[in-house]
């Protein structure tokens, strides 16, 4: 049954970037072009600051060809923001509704932004304006509830596997210590997604440092010791967002230069500090290195997890058919997982509010018992979202008799 | 005419490892193994030290699917090292190649490696041992002499395109300053491959600094503050290797907290530096983010260069077409590109010491005057090289006229 709410519609995206949001626009923008109860489709520049201030496109202007490319396009195509807003800003937000005759509103985010549609939801009712009122999800720290997982994340947990994929064989080829550090200030999902990374026996990451897991920079370097003792390598991969046992995060407590200013993404910060402990702690000679993997993780393009671009799309559809249905006034779409051998989900509406302000935890259960590694349960978990990871080889290196008497003392070993 | 010298062949790799360097091993291996003159096909495990060592893999007994997967696998699939042999060192490689009766010798690598066949060779010859000695090129870098091109930089030069559109795209969404660093020491190839990323008008790079101009950081802090002033937003790529006029690099000549030890890659140093001073000259609350890409790089699987992938493996074929022929006795693996609109190269052998030791320079006519960017004479140097880019869209984003009046003074502004 087709609402009787007729009016046009506001779409706005917020937040940190992922690299299939844009396919979650275009599902609603296709959706709410061809729906009879949809006038206009209006997109807002910059999430809600593009509200308040009335910047808005018309996005039924845009051709077919252009949606479908924008689609695989990562980052906010409309502009995003970092602004959750006063409940001043909410009655603004209103009012520009009431004179732009907005009747649906679509915001693409995380939690802050399903708060959002809260507020102005409460304060729709409250002014008697009717009003169809959609969260659609995205972030790539996989940190929303009740959704099994969140679009945005499969495809920064496929870069960052094969990151560490690279990383792990680059190791190989010319040994030491590689530390890289991953986005996550809160939450260690994206971090543990690189466990995927091991194809072959022995391959890194070797060790995997979450934030729910107090860090111990004893323990830390005692653990790369070993490792690196045993293997003659050793891949890490380190949360952005670990934290000593009394919450202060690594380059808080161990700072040897105070800057202040902690900033964890678009600063090597964190990495240079760890690689500068473990050469202290093994020897100037040791090969270290750290990378901090940065916003690549959330923004490269033409490399989207498969089933994350196809899901992402999926609940931008979902929530354009909820509103205009009669099925929900408001409500955030959530992904479940089926039961069964083979990856298979189905959408449905949450209500706003179980979205809204609270995150998610990392299951206890994924997390390895001596800290510093995930389990295989997290493995089941997090292989479909990345979906298919590029082939690599290994040679089985047969190898040949040594002819001659080993090279003479002092001449260089491997 | 089939060369008349039989024996065994030994290829080894060298140097930091490509996303192809396993192309060309591949190339080597399936045609030496087609040779007729050639009986076995060994693998020296982490270049030359393998050879010190008699550590050899039997490359024979791979089978084709495994060699087929190697070839598109990062990171070097025998091990790689950084070791220019000593005098005593060439000897030792001249007497176990006696030993195991090598006759064929293919290293590739950089121009380091070139010169080790060299020197082998000047050995072989004294010492009367009839031998064939082949360099194969590989280096991100891109700079070896006689060579167009290097395989392995069309790769890293994809790489580095991609990770810039996707940037810039990033700080579309959310604006601010931000800085990516750039593999490269001694030369500014790579860095300058990221002005590719440049697909829709105002996309970033905007600007581009190349270890070939002395950077002033007053110009830089300048350069900077306009185009942010212009734009709202700001892309900068830095080669890793920028440095003075006196050519003191710029994170020794500005370091404010001496660690003393300077690395670059590996280190996130460089861009924090230069993102603490844009912050310094710009206000605190100016949003300024740094990454350095790293070894990603080098090493990121599933996105080599089509065309370099082709190129690498050729190269290796090539190599060891040249020594079973009469046609030379040693050379390294050059790349002629063909006059005409449609890119196209050609194989030729050029003699080892035309590459061995000294590198090749960026050549100035690809610089921009004002020294902040590259020409449009090397975009069409180097877009053939990285090959195709994913696409990427723009809406076209018809203005919605306002309704209101605008929000009152002191109210967030977009």
């Amino acid at each position: 049954m087709a609402s009787t709410l007729r009016g046009n519609a506001v779409i706005g995206q917020s937040g940190g970037p992922t690299a299939v949001i844009n396919q979650s626009l275009v599902g609603i923008v296709q959706e709410a072009l061809a729906a009879e109860a949809i006038d206009r489709v209006y997109g807002a520049r910059y999430g809600v600051q593009g509200i308040l201030n009335e910047n808005f496109v018309d996005l039924g202007r845009e051709d077919g060809a252009t949606l479908e490319r924008i689609a695989s396009t990562p980052a906010a195509a409309l502009g995003s923001v970092r602004k959750k807003p006063t409940a001043e800003d909410c009655e603004r937000i209103l009012t520009v509704f009431r004179a732009h005759d907005v009747r649906y509103f679509f915001y693409i985010g995380g939690n802050d932004s399903a708060e959002t549609a809260y507020i102005v939801e409460e304060l729709a009712r409250e002014a008697n304006y009717e009003m169809r009122l959609f969260h659609v999800p995205k972030t790539i720290d996989n940190d929303l509830r009740v959704t099994d997982h969140c679009p945005g994340f499969g495809s920064a947990a496929r870069f960052v596997a094969c990151a560490v994929i690279g990383d792990n064989l680059d190791n190989r080829s010319l040994p030491g210590i590689k530390l890289d550090v991953v986005m996550g200030r809160h939450a260690g999902f994206l971090t543990a997604a690189t466990a995927l990374a091991r194809i072959h026996d022995g391959d890194g990451p070797h060790l995997i440092y979450l934030p729910e897991v107090d860090f111990s920079m004893e323990r830390f370097l005692a653990d790369v010791a070993r490792i690196y003792e045993q293997r003659g390598r050793c891949v890490v991969t380190l949360s952005e967002g670990i934290h000593d046992n009394r919450g202060r995060l690594v380059v808080q407590s161990h700072e040897t230069d105070s800057h202040g200013n902690v900033q964890l993404s678009g600063s090597g910060a964190l990495g240079d500090l760890l690689a500068d402990r473990v050469k202290q702690a093994l020897g100037p000679k040791t090969r270290v290195r750290a990378d901090t993997f940065g916003y690549l993780q959330r923004s490269f393009p033409g490399f989207a997890s498969a089933v994350d671009a196809i899901e992402a799309r999926a609940v931008g559809q979902r929530a354009l058919q909820a509103a205009v249905s009669e099925e929900h006034e408001s409500g955030s779409v959530a992904i479940r997982r089926l039961a069964g051998e083979e990856y298979r989900v189905e959408y449905f509406i949450t209500p706003l509010e179980t979205v809204a302000r609270v995150t998610k935890e990392f299951d206890p259960a994924w997390i390895h018992p001596d800290g510093n590694d995930v389990t295989g349960a997290w493995l089941d978990y997090v292989r479909p979202l990345a979906g298919e990871l590029p082939p690599v080889g290994r040679l089985a290196g047969s190898s040949v008799p040594r002819k001659l008497p080993p090279p003479p003392p002092g001449a260089a070993r491997c």
